[in-house]
């Protein structure tokens, strides 16, 4: 057996996780870092590392993995949710790329299926920095972040179908049309088999496993099968075995296993591709670049870059017309979605493995890669800022709707003033229940902590769960089975001023904050409010201020005021919590 | 690049499972049945599968990892607890067998160093189907079930010492005596530095990465990179990655870094290893196995088997003798430590890569730890049962000492019961802590969902952890963090009547129980027992019956008795909680 390098494999992970700290520090995905490394220290330039046996097999198993957690990560649900003029143009942004692509390689005299694989590798989109960005530019719920979001999963959708067709036509060979029949049907056949299993078979085995009472490792052994089952088959089709590991992914989510252990599954999964082997596969990827490219074939490599920045971003916008946000959006979504990121770096390495594309290629498109990729930031803050100023950013949630829980006076006041938003109360009161529905609210009887109960207020589409019973464990338990079973991003919890029990540090662990940003006691304001006997106040911010800050500016009345609302330029109401920042010209909705 | 073949690996995994499942569910330990589906299926019978490059790459990362996990799952607190009899029995079933291993070999004309592998590998104890066989037999809380953990880790110490001193002098050939002084020189410095690094250095970076607030995927990158890198240095030391990847896994714990991290942490490599890759090693094991052996190398083969066998048996009795627990327990304790285990195998498959011993001696080692491997239950069975029957079984916890959570009427009169056990009672109440001490009481005040709180009591030693405050909520929370946090075995909560808020099915998320096997009120026993309004009855049971099902027995008096505490024969009092079955002729204590 050849050595088992160990201190190859060490410096290869050690120099991923540096580039890549690095390159998160600057606001790029870890990816870029890792490219980066290969190419520096791989044969490109100082050739301290090198590419044995034992780095390729890790790389393979790594995007297989990779690929599983890509899949694990598009939910159907989610594209289905995108309007269509979102999804018009995140296909846009795919069709316009992937022709200019194709033609250039052609006018450059490439071979066809040379020319396909660049096309895909031009029109693929990559979140680039994930929500990291969009959080950067406080972005997370404007309409853009969602376009881009379905933007990057139809993208890769759609890559991984032409990949498909592609490579089973490369491994058939020149043969007959009867013989490219059966490799076409070979493909759809392994696409319907492995969509049938994951949507009858999957559940029924879940189930099973549920039944059986099986533990965390061998859900994840019994998953790891059915991934290289999956693979193995892609292989018997014809097709490349990421797409077998991409298909099992797609399908292993939630309501197939038991949710906390889906959850679990999930991490490990990140953990291994992300923590461990892709990086691995990454920084390997940099040691086929050459950099002679930049002597032999720097006009190809200009005009590769050039049409994959134009051909994204105009083709997003031309297709985003139709769907009336103006041609401002569909720029400003354009540069979001102007990353390249793993599948195209993935596609572009077996390409190269099969010797599809050459050496030079392959180092155009990781150049492309790099070089797009450092454009999102920059190009998208331009972009939204332009339409901050232009004040034509527009809010959307990804997940909308409240659960309230607590039919009492504050939470019937809530639901009151949160106008226009999906609504459901929950109270384990009957009457206070009966009471909330006889005004006319969305109220639920139940028992909160029980699974059951948050199912039937659909918990996991909302985007927010307010907690405002008197027993701040019962609100604790509750926001953490919400953290953790219906991952709603928005918990706020009221803590009450007890000095034992919960306690607000502890939200932090289920990434919760404070309902009015401070310790409260229920049952007084329950009282003021059910019994009206209170002043509602208003005072417009001046400068930007958190939450917290501007509790304590007003220490003075800390007890005799209980700040309720913001609401924004829009007039859109949103509850005052402590991880808050009150913008200048906001307003403060006030209890007195 | 060889051919990624992923049918391979597919069947390795499907056919380690399902041999590990099988073997698991006739009580053995996994790894029995992967080697057993390695030998069937591979060159030695069948030859479906077979050995590629690919799969010794992800078997050696396999070990690596394993090494890792074993390193973690061994706690030298633990070690320092066992008691010296224990000990040096565990030292005992290791220089015995040791000792007739390596002169069987001498005596058949082996080499000296294959006589020390062979050594190590009769040596070498692996608590056979770890907690499993144990809890069957239902001896999970004797003083065998301690011993023999204790004899576990101590053997593996011991085994991996030993191979590091003989692989350093494999490696240096043939030198003079200044040559092998700078050899164990070099491997001394090995253990002084990495024992260094992970005493002083590990807990530095474990406390600025907790800091930093880095999330569980970067905390994993990173312990690998320490895991790798300690590989390297044992391989620069001149001794063998296995190694270096064990003396990482044995500072990676408790208090280096957060404590949900190390959890997270602990978890990863559990699955990696034995979810996916230590599989793929224990199968490629049984491929090197040939079956001649029971041809040309019969006499030694049953050699080998019985040497190992009363070697462990005899030599752990000898060595127990001074302990004066008796050479009955002595013998018990052999027969649970007579199985070989991943160690064992690894050992052996380094020396046949290395050449040292040949494939006939590693195939007689696979077999004798298959063969010792399956003697474990039966012959455990046997001699406990002969232990039970002359009433000479010895119950012992591992973690011993109980935190009660409230200091009200009840905790106190359970307090009280317990009698030479280590209490503490916690109580958010000051006046109520203060009573409490003035009974007598070791009492803390503290919130107890602070961790501070639980670190104040010492909750990591504790055993039982008992929650009856009046709020379930709290209750139920409090449990949690002991789970969680601090791993404490038994926890016992009392949930009210109340039909909102925590219930009974949500103990079994944490592995908690209900007190007194009901839901139960806590203000009128409270009252009660405050004013000595009770009257406290005694029952014998004649059959063995659950608690669960001696309370719906009862359940006429439900609302009118508290089933209090079991008392066994020895006259120890356990309390009375759900997941528990009560002995013939133990008794009930409950109050009326």
């Amino acid at each position: 057996m050849e050595e088992f390098n160990i201190l190859n494999l060490l410096i290869i992970l050690a120099s991923a996780w540096l580039g890549g700290s690095a390159a998160k520090r600057l606001g790029y995905p870890a990816i870029l870092g890792e490219l980066v490394v290969g190419i520096i220290l791989g044969p490109a330039i100082f050739g301290v590392l090198e590419a044995t046996e034992m780095i390729s097999v890790l790389a393979e198993v790594g995007i297989i993995l990779l690929m599983v957690y890509i899949g694990m990560e598009i939910n159907f649900r989610d594209l289905g949710k995108a309007s269509w003029p979102g999804l018009l143009a995140a296909i846009g942004g795919f069709i316009v790329p992937f022709a200019l692509g194709y033609y250039t390689i052609i006018y450059f005299g490439g071979t066809q299926i040379a020319a396909v694989f660049v096309a895909i590798a031009v029109a693929v989109t990559s979140l680039a920095t994930k929500s990291r960005i969009l959080v950067d530019l406080k972005l997370l719920n404007t309409r853009i972040a969602y376009v881009l979001m379905a933007g990057a999963l139809i993208s890769d959708t759609l890559a991984l179908v032409i990949f498909a067709g592609i490579t089973s036509y490369v491994d058939a060979g020149s043969i007959d049309s009867l013989g490219l029949a059966w490799v076409a049907g070979k493909a759809i056949l392994f696409f319907i088999f492995t969509a049938l299993a994951g949507i009858y078979l999957l559940p029924l085995l879940g189930k099973y496993l549920m039944r059986s009472n099986i533990n965390r490792t061998l859900h994840f052994t019994l998953i790891l099968i059915i991934v290289f089952g999956f693979s193995e088959l892609a292989e018997i089709a014809g097709l490349h075995s990421i797409l077998g590991a991409f298909m099992a992914g797609l399908f292993i989510r939630d309501g197939v296993f038991n949710r906390q252990i889906s959850k679990d599954i999930n991490h490990i999964f990140h953990d291994i591709s992300i923590g461990f082997l892709a990086p691995i596969f990454f920084v390997s990827a940099g040691f086929e670049v050459t950099l002679k490219v930049f002597q032999t074939d720097l006009l190809l490599l200009i005009v590769v870059i050039l049409v994959a920045m134009i051909g994204k971003i105009v083709g997003t916008a031309l297709f985003y017309l139709p769907s009336g946000y103006g041609w401002r959006e569909g720029i400003t979504v354009g540069t979001g979605m102007n990353g390249r990121g793993a599948v195209e770096i993935i596609i572009a390495g077996i390409g190269l493995q099969m010797g599809i594309i050459s050496s030079e290629i392959f180092s155009i498109l990781v150049f492309m890669a790099i070089f797009t990729t450092l454009t999102v930031p920059i190009f998208l803050t331009w972009t939204t800022t332009w339409l901050r100023n232009r004040n034509e950013l527009v809010h959307q949630d990804a997940r909308s709707g409240y659960i309230i829980l607590g039919a009492n006076p504050l939470g019937l006041y809530i639901a009151k003033q949160i106008e226009d938003e999906q609504v459901v109360i929950v109270d384990a009161n009957r009457d206070m229940v009966a009471e909330a529905k006889k005004q006319g609210f969305n109220s639920i009887y139940g028992n909160i902590l029980k699974e059951e109960t948050l199912e039937d207020a659909k918990a996991i589409e909302k985007g927010t769960f307010i907690a405002l019973t008197g027993n701040s464990e019962i609100n604790f338990l509750a926001a953490q089975l919400a953290d953790d079973l219906f991952y709603i991003p928005k918990k706020i919890v009221l803590v009450s001023t007890n000095e034992n029990g919960a306690d607000v540090e502890m939200l932090d662990k289920i990434n919760a904050t404070s309902l009015f940003a401070n310790k409260t006691e229920l049952k007084p304001w329950a009282k003021k409010i059910g019994d009206g006997d209170f002043e509602e106040k208003t005072v417009t911010i001046e400068e930007e201020i958190t939450t917290r800050d501007w509790i304590k500016g007003t220490k003075d009345y800390q007890n005799s005021i209980l700040p309720f609302f913001i609401i924004n330029a829009e007039g859109k109401k949103r509850v005052f919590h402590y991880n808050d920042v009150i913008g200048k010209n906001e307003k403060v909705v006030f209890l007195e």
